[in-house]
């Protein structure tokens, strides 16, 4: 009986260590405050539970330089230590390959990028992948302690045949030459998740992130996970029906929201009438230029993007919609007449506190998010630290 | 050292109670092999605990007489003990009261429902709940062992300030009456929580709730659980713009799916086109007599109501989309319409394996979702049977 008892003492320590940990990985620094309020445990229990985890290492507790000196000591946070693991993210985008790597106290340590033809093979994109890493590691990182790999793909839900092949392919071999897990989702989602980890969403439970790039897409964060669907499928806002008269859409439908919000679609709907030659640059310039034209065609499309975001708004309830991709670099130009055909169309309960943003990673932000995926998700960090991670596990 | 172990053991035990205990409570009858499988207990433990809650009465094993006798002993299915407790829900609908009972083994034990004026004061209306409780209770339940009461009203999120003050005098009046926590929702997201634990929706994960009466809206189960939203606005489908250039709404917006498809937009419809006199009923009829008329108008709010439905699939990736309300009882003359709307609109990714079907609970699903949120969530359910419940935590 004894035996036992004391056996399950031991879980029980494990079992609150696992939710500080848990709660480490999710948010980064948080106060010993913050920290026993979301984990429900007792001051006495916390203050035992993070004093083992300091002792083993596992944790850091540093002084918060931000807080105002003069009233008391500065707030003590506690991370994660930053030695005790990395994570990288590399996103596949169409014409780029990103990698970014973050240590698991949430400390962005490193990136990079480098442009390739659309038409380059996938073993070529992984090779260029692995190049970025090696580059990075070479300044800045101990691979040695990698917990994970997380992979943003183009491209629909898992359910997909052909995305599925191509996912595997590549899990594959970043597994086989890294020997780590490798979490894959879809960049566009992991834009988000990444948005509401380290950019404009941070710290926000309800997110809906559209993003208006050569694609439009997006993704939800409830309740602060990434939303996935029954089949893999969610936040495909590109796809919403704007005008059912519309231009034929590559996904078979008509007048989705892509056929009038996207790159292209914009660019070409400014050549049309009549704009500077040069491109998505030229109309970039011709709107800053203040050019009535352009910024006629942008308050157009913002309402049709802002009737599409009532929509979502109405189903989902956000407290805040990021905007992402090219098309937020117009700024207020064009983020303006998202809000006011948001507001025209959503409920008005709906609009109580809702704020929109502009995205702020940028293009790292799906590698960024594939890192939040490894943290929040990889059986390996879910795992006790000391305890090793069956084979099979680790792969999915 | 010993007795901290011991309690230790204790405490470890309840967890493992409560984790079987909340998996009845949310889904009614288990076999042992799903609890195994749902709760990640071994096969010894769950035998112990089972065997523990089934000696204090907790809980009772019933063979499933349903199961093929042929091939072996009958599947053995626990639940909770359906003396241990009955839960009431309240449907305050505009010109109903809906009132059902439902014991913690999910068996429904009765229910009834009195139409009055649109115009009566609510404490009239939380009198005429109690005297149906009143009426089920003399012929069928023990109220002594009542556990809580969930509550369905109309209206939007409880952000608006006139709701939060009805549902307060609500919920203060049905306490002090019966003495148990009482938990209040929107009673549209209500049905369709009802749908997905009694109804056509049942054991799916991820459903779409859409609900075409007087008002037009719905609900979202996601994960299991109904989504809320960050003020408590979600399913709003009736406010999604199908029209920019339509009539007003009653939301303030235009066009909304509330001015095409309520039971008084296609009866107006149907009277303008020189349809029979004779309101609702009078198309309903035409509608089975197959008058093209009527089918034709049918055939129009079915796209743009599929439109919409696209919509949300490509945000929210449901595996089943559930009709109810008045226009779900056109039947297929309805609901084909509906779907082919909605396979014209969705992403082809959005439409794999997904269903459309008509609600099964009818009046009575918004009373039955009240009783699947007690059942989900009360304060009182969710602690140890043995537990005291403090006062303030029992009336959130």
């Amino acid at each position: 009986m004894s035996k036992q008892a004391d056996s399950a003492l031991a879980q029980m320590r494990r079992t609150h260590e696992e939710r500080i940990l848990s709660l480490l990985r999710k948010q980064g620094a948080l106060s010993r405050r913050e920290l026993g309020v979301q984990s429900g445990l007792s001051r006495t229990t916390l203050h035992d539970i993070i004093s083992g985890l300091a002792a083993s290492g596992t944790v850091v507790s540093t002084a918060q330089d931000s807080a105002p000196r003069g009233r008391g000591r500065p707030a003590e946070s506690v991370t994660l230590n930053p030695a005790a693991g990395q994570a990288v993210g590399i996103d596949f985008a169409r014409q780029h390959v990103h990698v970014a790597i973050v240590n698991v106290a949430h400390e962005i340590i490193g990136s990079a990028d480098e442009a390739h033809p659309a038409d380059l093979p996938w073993p070529r994109r992984a090779e260029l992948a692995e190049r970025l890493i090696a580059r990075l590691t070479e300044s800045a990182v101990t691979m040695g302690s990698l917990t994970g790999i997380g992979v943003g793909v183009v491209g629909p839900g898992t359910g997909h045949e052909e995305t599925a092949r191509r996912i595997e392919a590549v899990k594959l071999h970043l597994r086989t030459r890294f020997g780590v897990p490798v979490l894959v989702d879809n960049n566009t989602r992991l834009a988000a998740l990444g948005e509401s980890v380290w950019g404009s969403a941070e710290g926000h439970q309800n997110v809906v992130y559209l993003r208006l790039s050569h694609g439009v897409g997006g993704g939800l964060i409830l309740g602060g996970s990434l939303h996935r669907g029954a089949h893999g499928i969610s936040g495909e806002f590109g796809h919403i029906t704007v005008d059912p008269d519309g231009p034929d859409c590559l996904c078979g439908g008509r007048g989705c929201l892509e056929t009038v919000a996207s790159v292209n679609a914009v660019t070409t709907a400014y050549q049309e009438a009549g704009g500077r030659p040069g491109g998505f640059p030229a109309l970039l310039a011709a709107v800053e230029d203040g050019e009535p034209q352009a910024r006629e065609l942008l308050a157009r499309v913002g309402a049709l993007t802002g009737q599409v975001l009532a929509g979502v708004c109405n189903v989902v309830g956000p407290q805040l919609v990021v905007i992402g991709g090219e098309l937020a670099h117009f700024g207020d130009a064009f983020l303006h007449p998202v809000e006011a055909g948001l507001r025209a169309h959503a409920m008005p309960a709906a609009l109580h506190d809702l704020r929109v943003r502009a995205a702020t990673l940028g293009d790292a932000g799906a590698a960024l998010g594939a890192i939040a995926l490894v943290l929040h998700e990889s059986p390996l960090l879910a795992r006790y630290p000391t305890e090793p991670v069956p084979e099979e596990r680790a792969c999915s």
